[in-house]
């Protein structure tokens, strides 16, 4: 039995009461604001604070942060208003006194009605490696006797990715040009990429801040995290493989990354933790911590959408696969005594999963395009093709309670 | 023989009136102002343009884009925009008849007693590798009958940087600790860097943006940029080994990088223009141009400063000696239709000469640390200890007109 809510919200919804992600929306190219989700509705926080809904919540600048058109502002109020914010939305829509109240027109808007625009301002993006299927899989197609890196199990591997071509859930994604060596050539040529592939991640985003010097402990470091997003990583395979000897991937990432519209907080996410995996070697201290940082029992699913309308899912794995948790990443990304910001995205890497039907990315599904995948309409795809949409879906559920992420989804344009 | 300044510059200063780079300073704790420099000078523009000497120069949003503590906005307003503050700036600077104005004490301001900030705030950073000498030579390191990689002649390497932790020259550097694999040790420890490195370089700054999806074509990049800063990327040799197997170098860089305080532009850069140096093999045709692009006569020096205040020149290197120059880095980075923001900056990299006093880091310089450098204190540094400062300046002159770049300096805290 869930508790009453001022509108409907069916048991399948990912935005039940128990969620309230955060987002950003307008209307009919209106002014963007800042909102939360309940069953089929946008509630726009803005309008709650103009009726005096958010008063006396003890909230220090909450009022001035929600003037923004990014939830960065907010996010750095700091967890004490995360908490006080998000206590006070679930009175306002928990309340059977608001059951037809006058302002529902104000503040409830359908979301099919709404454009969701980017959450966060991101100013530094970071992409992780965390997943021992995935690593090995790759790996395996260029090492097969040693696929994982003697690294591998020492640290979450990560590079230093592209912020500014990071775009919101239904920005049209284009096929990248640029340097490939085709099989038996000596020189390399230039065209749009034939090995353009997604990638299933998730991403944390960054909500308190560290000084430059002052390292984050793993201990300490879910108290640094606002929430999570769904993270498509696009990436062009063939340019990859030509240019990322000696200093990693960079044109074939940095076109376009894809993030979901709402992020999910931590507070949100606390009912799906699960004990950290067991690592073996022994990790290093700064790495282990004590009980304070967790995984994340997450499904995930990527569905391919073909222009003809079918749909295909591809993939599901869950969370919970990751070598590595988003404590240790930031607690390894800080040890150097790395500054982050507030808004700046952590992603996975690639979720990969033990089955053939739960790898995260095309490259691994149909073995760098060799076993291509079927499609529900009788198509097969190696790579993607223009015009094929990319929906990535997640969520977590326990008994009866369920918190999701709404859709990742991309299309190709060319 | 120069023209009138309505203060004296003697003829060694980088900051003639050739010059007029653009940076942000305040006094004594007070507000950031934008400002030029000439001599021995910070001529505050804010201040002139509250005198009206700014008035009619036909730029649009001006005087809006002045009240800022950053130059993104000044800089958002485009190439005719520059051209004309700076024709404006030369009028009132050389103008006899502003010999004594009694405007001097509210525009003049003694450099020594000023504190120089950031200049931009850096949406993305990126770093390229375009040095040959330089490749050669770390490449010989670890793999001596191959030193450079098959794609380094056919596309300027580059990877994404960590924005958040640029400081501006004076800024002091801690040294980082992170994972490093000890000779002949199975396991990896954990623990303060012990190969603590300067790198070299140079950083152009992104004045015209280009949309995701729409790449800049090599023969229209330069005027894409607005100017360049000398760049010390520091580093941590130790970690960086460890750490870079297969995505690359992440916290052996993140930790701290170094701009200078003074962005020189590419106007008055432009009498130091070089001829684009030959590639063999030939280029793909997105990264030829035809003479539209342009390397840069600009001599670059590194001293370290011990303890004692002894101080040891340790390479003499010009920025000519790059092999790909900045219109190639930027038409390859936006290939894919990766879009640039106002503010980004792109470093080249560590830049080493053909000789060994012209090597642009100590990993090259004491080959590893095998053949420390001699200081002129009779020290030697294998890598850099605590208390050291690193120096770096730049200038280029010819005919008499130096256009310099001061100095990018920091010392090591710990």
């Amino acid at each position: 039995m869930h508790p009453y809510t001022i509108i409907q919200v069916s048991d399948s919804s990912d935005f039940s009461i128990y969620n309230l992600p955060y987002g950003v929306y307008s209307e009919r190219g209106g002014e963007r604001h800042i909102c939360t989700a309940l069953g089929d509705y946008v509630v726009d926080i803005l309008a709650l604070d103009a009726l005096g809904k958010l008063a006396g919540t003890g909230i220090d600048g909450l009022q001035n942060s929600l003037i923004s058109p990014t939830l960065n502002d907010f996010i750095a109020l700091g967890p004490a208003a995360w908490a006080a914010l998000r206590l006070r939305l679930i009175a306002i829509l928990s309340n059977p006194a608001n059951e037809n109240a006058a302002w529902h027109n104000e503040v409830l808007r359908p979301m099919l009605g709404c454009e969701m625009h980017l959450p966060v301002k991101i100013p530094n993006y970071t992409d992780f490696y965390s997943s021992e299927y995935h690593a090995t899989n790759v790996g395996a197609m260029f090492r097969p006797d040693n696929p994982l890196m003697p690294n591998w199990k020492h640290l979450p591997v990560a590079y230093h990715g592209r912020a500014s071509s990071i775009v919101v859930s239904g920005h049209g994604v284009h096929r990248p040009s640029g340097q490939t060596l085709a099989a038996g050539e000596e020189k390399p040529s230039f065209g749009p990429s034939k090995m353009l592939d997604y990638e299933l991640e998730t991403a944390f985003i960054v909500g308190v801040p560290n000084a430059i010097g002052s390292p984050v402990a793993v201990d300490d470091a879910e108290n640094h995290i606002f929430g999570m997003v769904l993270l498509n990583d696009w990436s062009a395979r063939d340019i990859q493989a030509w240019e990322y000897q000696p200093l990693g991937p960079f044109l074939a990432k940095n076109f376009c990354s894809t993030i979901s519209p709402w992020v999910v907080t931590m507070e949100a996410l606390m009912p799906y933790r699960q004990p950290m995996p067991t690592h073996e070697p022994a990790l290093l201290p700064y790495l282990q911590g004590g009980a304070h940082h967790h995984q994340y029992d997450i499904c995930l699913e990527v569905d391919i959408e073909a222009v003809d309308g079918s749909d295909t899912t591809v993939c599901q794995t869950n969370q919970k696969y990751l070598y590595w948790t988003m404590a240790q990443q930031l607690a390894h990304h800080t040890a150097t005594g790395c500054n982050m910001e507030v808004g700046d995205l952590l992603g996975s890497g690639t979720i990969s999963g033990p089955t053939p039907d739960s790898l995260g990315c095309l490259l691994e599904t149909t073995k760098r395009g060799k076993n291509p995948v079927m499609l529900s309409n009788g198509e097969t795809r190696g790579f993607l093709q223009k015009g094929d949409t990319v929906v990535m879906r997640g969520y977590a559920e326990r008994g009866g309670k369920r918190v999701g992420f709404g859709e990742c989804r991309g299309t190709i344009t060319g």
